[in-house]
């Protein structure tokens, strides 16, 4: 189980940026709109009610451009065709999932970003992406309410001979409330992102200023750092090493946040949530590092066995969640016999999602107000 | 005059990323190595120890490809060729200015982005960004020193019904001095740039951090906005309108900064410079706002003149400056002017750089030490 656990988060990884087949419209509604995540003023990419993308792109002396977006009936993308004023359109095969895509275009022959989105790292480049709108994305929209901020800070690192970058999401009203100290959640990207991911595709910060508005939850800090510590080559997480990330994250980064904001710089006030290989690193830290985090967060990154861990009066809180497309069942059940052993675990499954960033929104949204409760 | 300055951003602004032509060294050293502004695991472009930069794209079907960056002599930037192997390579035909330079790709007719490099915001979309390394580099090198933090901020503005995004600097030592106050300098980015461009193209934190660390200068904070407030379309700088702008830095924004940071919230210790048409508005609303800032910097973006300004105890400090490469007799004899009428006037001229981001680093680095003097 153990081993299947790591084999699930790997072949997630393979298989995230394929997507489910689903039967087109029969009718694409014309009610187009420029993605939210286009560059200032760019038109295209575009979006419709239905969840179609439509792409436009300007290189009149091309021979073929394909997004790489599509459906699962058009493997291939989506291949965009010249018009007689010599600019490339075109219009997925059907609606998309809800929420965040990364995506790029293969010029003839080359990998190019669309110069109309901006960009995002994932796949260990940084991407294009566009945003198809979703039901509920409310709750991670930038609104009129108190904002907490999204700070860079450079920590020093011994263990590899540098200043390692970190964001840490300080709370709306941390500035002014300068007794108080708060619990801190520490919150990691997956393969091929890195500590941009949380905040530029998951809106984590803004997702936190809302339940904070609406009183669902306690603020907290949260900490995002680059989990890739050691060179991670496509496929080759079967022979992952947690050790250097762990330096990293347990004997550096986490004295130094403790040093330099206000923390409750306790085991019962740290968390530690990722999603994907991140949900694969949160695994193995957590299990040897009981004495440092009391909650455990696996999104789409794999499950815990009751087996697993050792002195069950240190978990404060086991949260497992997936997309409704990836491993509903499997999260489920291992949640079911968490319980069953005695351990507070929660499954959270993300309606009609795959192995994507909608998912991981909400599963940081349903996972906040389980965390760290007196 | 007053004129003239004006007149003077918007063809500095025109012209930047147009280099001055210089003779060709005879020989190409082959020295490459990969720019340190790649994204990670990327080799090309690189750049070699006289300044050449040499790219590689891979687009096995394309006709043509060219990448903006060249020299004077060959005004059309640099034409890849396609080898055996379908991969276009090319060399500039001459050194390049030390520093950071934004550049794109033409693929077949079509604006993209070098996929090896990363991307800053400049001429008002994401573009290519490349490091030639510079003989002065250490002071914005990354080093084992204290390292400050950069807080991206939402705060509220009416006058533009939305949150708006600054970062603010906030210096090694903020988080546990806890009663002590610090100035602060607003910092402007230049035309078709936004708020993130002093920290991502300046390394404006690197050089606090550096200079903070050698004891050269005391702390500050420093703020960075969205200067284009009211949409600038290229060479609509003639009926630039101040007002929304100015309305959003001293209604809105210098009010939040007050109440959420340990600043002095005083005339005497607010400093506001800004690069290129940053330093058109630095220059239009320290003329206005006479109570609100004490210290001016115009960076590549005009000249003050000693009639222009009404109350002469109320200025601390005018700073000037811009790249050999600008109008560097006309920064100082402006300056002249203004020491002949008894202000505290400064200029300054970075030797063989032009209207490009090394120009503004220098002008930083020699600017922060004559702030808030006491």
């Amino acid at each position: 189980m153990k081993q299947y656990s790591i084999v699930l988060a790997l072949s997630l990884t393979l298989i995230s940026s394929l997507m489910t087949a689903q039967t087109a419209s029969s009718k694409i509604i014309e009610d187009f709109k420029p993605s939210v995540l286009n560059q200032p003023g760019k038109e295209f990419p575009q979006v419709n009610s239905q969840g179609y993308a439509r792409f436009r792109i300007e290189a009149p002396a091309a021979d073929s451009i394909i997004v790489s977006l599509g459906l699962g009936g058009k493997k291939g993308g989506t291949k965009l065709s010249k018009g007689a004023d010599g600019v490339w359109t075109g219009t997925t095969a059907g609606p998309m999932d809800e929420g965040f895509h990364y995506y790029h275009v293969n010029v003839d022959g080359g990998t190019f970003n669309d110069p109309g989105a901006l960009n995002f790292y994932g796949s260990v480049r940084w991407e294009s992406g566009i945003e198809i709108p979703a039901h509920d994305q409310d709750f991670y929209a930038l609104k009129s309410v108190a904002h907490g901020n999204v700070q860079q800070i450079l920590f020093p690192s011994k263990s590899t001979n540098t200043s390692r970058r970190a964001f840490v999401y300080t709370p709306p009203g941390y500035e002014k409330e300068q007794s108080k100290r708060y619990p801190v959640l520490y919150l990691q990207h997956g393969w091929g992102e890195d500590e941009t991911a949380w905040s530029n595709q998951g809106h984590a910060n803004l997702i936190m200023d809302n339940l904070i508005a609406e009183e669902k939850i306690k603020p907290f800090i949260i900490v995002m750092t680059y989990g890739m510590t050691n060179e991670i080559k496509f496929g080759g997480l079967k022979n992952f090493d947690i050790t250097p990330f762990q330096t990293v994250m347990v004997d550096e980064l986490i004295p130094y946040v403790d040093a330099n904001f206000r923390t409750v710089a306790k085991q019962s006030y740290r968390a530690m949530a990722g999603l994907s290989m991140g949900g694969m690193e949160t695994r193995m830290i957590t299990l040897k590092k009981t004495d440092v985090f009391s909650h455990y967060a696996l999104l789409s990154g794999g499950l815990y066995n009751p087996e697993d861990i050792k002195d069950k009066s240190k978990v404060k809180l086991i949260f497992l969640s997936c997309g409704s497309k990836e491993n509903p069942d499997g999260v489920k059940k291992s949640a079911t016999a968490l319980k069953n052993a005695g351990f507070n675990a929660v499954s959270y499954v993300s309606e009609g999602t795959a192995h994507e960033f909608q998912t991981w929104r909400r599963s940081l949204k349903e996972l906040a107000p389980l965390l760290f409760k007196e």
